[in-house]
Parts: structure tokens; sequence; C-alpha cells
């Protein structure tokens, strides 16, 4: 027992000191905002949930993308016009909260496009930046069959 | 400057109560344990790198997974016998500790089979859990062509 006060202490300190709302409702704000500039056609306000810095990561396809220019210009690549871009539709977001600046977010994403329908998961670093909380880490992956 | 005394005195308790090592060569030694237990053809070792709960999630080919059982039984449907097991590499492990028990790692995995050669990324929340570090998520993807 004789560590336990101090233990106890130390634990209503960080408590009181970090004070930081839950970082959730945020989160889903930001995620809506970007599947409605998406679904505007507008891809550079879609590229605002990720954090605007050389060092945001994008896994996916075996490979890793380093910095928001590069991330933006993949997707450029990948989605050239509006019809490309289709209607996207995030759901089924779960949000962990693992620090006051740190928070490990999972869903699905689907894309209806003509007669296709491209969807699949994927796992997101949310960190607390100085424009609020952004992407700082994507992993997206596609189902097989579309 | 009113708040600047007090918010120092938080960081420097907060600080001081946290103390914890660096857990990047913990986890670096996870990952080695379970690339050897791999390669040793003993699928239980390896699984030994993941939370043991029904919480552990598996992401990846579009589709989530939930809890131990559940990841073992699909690596024993997709690595049936010792050869589909091939000889497991990770490398480039990149390790950011997010909180005192909570480290995102990034890095890449390639199975050298016969002629084949599967590759790919893998993003991985690591918790720290009364076992030590393990992985609480896991999104792996795999590289279109091998």
């Amino acid at each position: 027992m004789k560590h336990a006060i101090p233990a106890l202490f130390c634990l209503i300190l960080v408590a009181g000191c970090a004070g930081d709302p839950d970082p959730t409702e945020d989160i889903h704000a930001v995620m809506r905002t970007a599947e409605a500039a998406w679904n505007a056609g507008d891809l550079e306000g879609y590229m605002d949930c990720y954090w605007h810095s050389p060092e945001l990561r994008f896994a996916g396809g075996g490979g890793l993308r380093r910095g928001w220019d590069a991330v933006l210009a993949s997707y450029r690549e990948a989605y050239p016009d509006r019809e490309s871009m289709g209607t996207l539709t995030f759901s089924d977001l779960d949000v962990t909260v693992l620090a006051p600046d740190a928070a490990l977010v999972v869903g699905r994403w689907r894309l209806e496009r003509g007669t296709e329908a491209p969807h699949g998961i994927y796992t997101l670093l949310f960190r607390r930046v100085a424009a609020g909380w952004r992407i700082t880490h994507d992993h997206t992956s596609a189902a097989a069959e579309s």
C-alpha cells in the first residue's frame, strides 16, 4: 500500500491537468465535412480532413505515400473528374481516444459510381494539430469484389 | 501569461507521474518474436503478438474481424500447412508513441513462398495490456502484384 496514495494523487493531477473534452464529436464532424466536400466534387475541400504536412502518411494497396501534396496528387490521378468521384458514404465510424491529442478511427467507405460500388475499410490516426483534429495516418483498403 | 506557471507545473507533474520508458524496443521485440514463431511454423506462437481478447480487431481486404479466436481461425484457413506459411519478413518498422499505453506502428511484410512473394504494408495499434505491449488493432493490405 506504500505507493497507493502517491499513485492516486498523480492520477487525480493527470486527470485534472488533461481536462480535455472528448474529441469524438469533432472527429465525426471532420468526417462529415470531408464526405460533403467530396460529394460536391471539391477534392481540395475533402483534403482538409488531412494534416497539411509533409509528414502525413497514406498506406494502401501495398504502398506508403508521404506528404499532403503527394496524397492530393494521387487522389487527382485516381479521380480526374466529377464523374469518377461518384458519391462517397462513410459509415460505422468507431472512435477510440488514446490520448488528449490522439484517437484511432475505424470505419467503412463506399463509392456509388454508375454500375460500380467500390467499398472497403479504413483505419485512421487522428491527432490534434494546430488546425484541429486531423488525419495524420490513413490506411485504406478495398474489398476484392466491388 | 496568467496560465503559464500552472501549465508548466502540470506538464512537469504529468511527465513525472508518467515516467514510462520508451516502448519502441519492446515493440520491436514482439515483432521479432512473432516473425520467428511464424518461420518455425508455430501459428499459435505467432498469435502471441496479438491482444488475447474478443475486442482484438483485424481489418483488411475490405472486412473487419473481431476477436483473437476469429483472427487465429482466419490465419489457420489461409495458411493450412507449413508450406503455405513460407518465410515471413517484417521490415521498415516505424513506431510512433502516442501515450504511455499506446503506439502506432507501420511496417512492411513479405512472404517468400516458392515462386511467389506476396507483400504489403500494415498499420498496427499497440496497447500496453496485462501481458505487455500487444497489437489490439491490425490493418494489413497486400500489393496488387506479388
